[in-house]
């Protein structure tokens, strides 16, 4: 079963999700055979690389997100499926960098491009697949688009460099946890949003409004899947995960799971926390030991409720939306149905 | 003395060189003043070390290449300094990646971003400067433009790709050599012109010829810098290149110099090489013993010689442009300079 499809199952209304199912299908795999046409070049090993990545899969959230918003606001153009494909390629450029960075071993069950081809390569690949995107985006010519794209790719940096710069800061609060899910996550997905409703609006129709609202429902949504991801960190065993549990630690990444915990730990206890951060290393077993504490003391559960809260204020952006054709109602709906199921996933 | 002055040092006509210097003066320190502009973030770190690479300065070769090129084509206008100023932004953003490549450690006489603020944040540097480089681009709105700079990055990675593909294949051809040095170096050298005469050509005019002679320009100019930027790899000593002689080759970077010499070597020799090639390490010592060779056997002189022809052919797309206005001529004479210059120019 593919990942999006996942996103649907176990829904209530079993006739609806199948036909949720059945229309995001056709666009979803013309999404696909566009990916993997863009990451085509000349250089053998660059699209050696990409077709790696691209063949080991991944949920494809995102363009799904870009079809249902095109939907939302009209129907999933053609348009719609290129932005798509493009919004996945910077999400997979980003993921290239990011296991660079976080030395990471495998991603979605594969190894990881720079542990095949080296840092070297897996950093330039990265980049041809930013270049790539921008590329299409060009050819396409519309420049709300290419400016919304890159602005979340610019603010997706922030967000990556604002995480190590506060790495091992045991006193982060709540709002600089949560500006760092916003940079990180969130602005990728808001322009996800944004851009299909820019792709679906028929023409003549002035798009702001709802592009806005759906941006919006977009940034929160992606806030809302960080604060989980950041939760499943601490609450999946290292099978199910694919890596050790409490590996944000490990890496000195503070989450607000983290936070709550410590905040939660007698004085010796806090202090043995003070002292490993001063010296940038969480042993494995303190962090394995926090994880536990975390799901103990119910800080996992508060944290999954907290990002409820997020995912339901996301969604009252969509109701900012009247439609009255029961079609685009139904693509209003499985946005809701995603956000839902973004806050209740397990690994 | 800036780099880009030093281009028109040493020239003929003194009085001329003066009027060249004081024309590019003022436009380029206001792309200077829109560089540290455009790097400043919210994020603090990001300021930081991008400013760090700033004011190392370097030649700003390629914004008084756009400078030129908007100049030769009409003016220097607000455009042809925006312009001027994102063609840098990139060049720099590959150069972060390149030293985390390369494992540099200086870069412009001070310490790369990488060995102060370590890999993860280095890589996402370049990235944050890549999207800003796209932000100015889209907020500007010619969409040109945007296709224009957004080709010429993914040929510059694809450049660096092919070069990490071929490392330590000696036998390498002069063909291999010039395709990597043009996707590598001409590719946004190129595109620097290019944008240039679409900022600098009055409303109305179409300046798709002028562009188009002047991308040509542009890209053989840099395969050209590219080629003597190899030679002086080994003909330095380590003191005015700052790295250690020969170093292309430690890195398993086979150029054109290296090509030639090893063709000249008897078979013992040969086989010396292609018993180090086939362990993919390069020993320093020869590596220095290499570039002596490259030097006596006047390898180096072949290569800056044919340097020298690829510049006379750039300079030969100059001369597809037939303005009477004595201003355009001048601009035009500037852009001959330079590639003079980078022919001949010394460590």
């Amino acid at each position: 079963m593919k990942g999006w499809q996942r996103i649907f199952i176990g829904k209530r209304w079993e006739h609806e999700i199948v036909s949720t199912l059945d229309r995001l299908a056709e666009p979803l795999s013309a999404v696909e055979e566009l990916l993997w046409e863009a990451v085509e070049s000349r250089v053998e090993s660059v699209s050696r690389m990409a077709r790696h990545l691209l063949s080991a899969g991944g949920k494809r959230l995102r363009p799904a997100l870009t079809l249902l918003s095109a939907w939302m606001a009209g129907s999933i153009t053609q348009k719609a499926i290129l932005y798509a494909a493009v919004v996945e390629l910077m999400h997979t450029a980003t993921l290239i960098h990011d296991d660079v960075i976080d030395k990471a071993v495998t991603r979605r069950g594969k190894a990881t491009v720079h542990t095949i081809w080296g840092n070297e390569s897996a950093v330039m690949c990265g980049d041809h697949l930013y270049a790539s995107a921008f590329s299409r985006l060009a050819e396409d010519g519309d420049i709300r688009v290419i400016r919304a794209m890159a602005d979340a790719s610019r603010r997706v940096c922030e967000g990556e460099i604002l995480e190590l710069e506060l790495a091992y800061r045991l006193d982060l609060s709540e709002s600089d946890c949560l500006r760092v899910a916003q940079l990180k996550t969130g602005a990728l997905i808001g322009a996800a949003c944004q851009v299909g409703v820019i792709a679906g609006v028929a023409d003549g129709r002035n798009p702001q409004r709802l592009a806005d609202a759906l941006r919006h429902y977009g940034c929160l949504l992606g806030v809302a899947f960080q604060l989980v991801d950041d939760v499943l960190d601490m609450e999946s065993t290292e099978e199910t995960l694919g890596k050790p549990v409490g590996s944000d630690l490990l890496e000195g990444k503070i989450t607000l799971p983290a936070v709550w915990t410590i905040a939660q730990l007698g004085p010796e206890e806090r202090e043995r926390w003070w002292r490993l951060a001063a010296q940038r290393h969480f042993p494995e077993q303190d962090a394995a030991s926090l994880a536990r504490r975390a799901q103990e003391t119910g800080q996992l559960d508060r944290v999954r409720a907290f990002a409820g809260r997020i995912a339901r204020q996301a969604v009252s952006y969509l109701d900012s939306y009247d439609g009255v054709d029961s079609d685009r109602r139904w693509a209003r709906d499985a946005l809701r149905d995603i956000a839902d199921y973004i806050v209740k996933r397990r690994a």
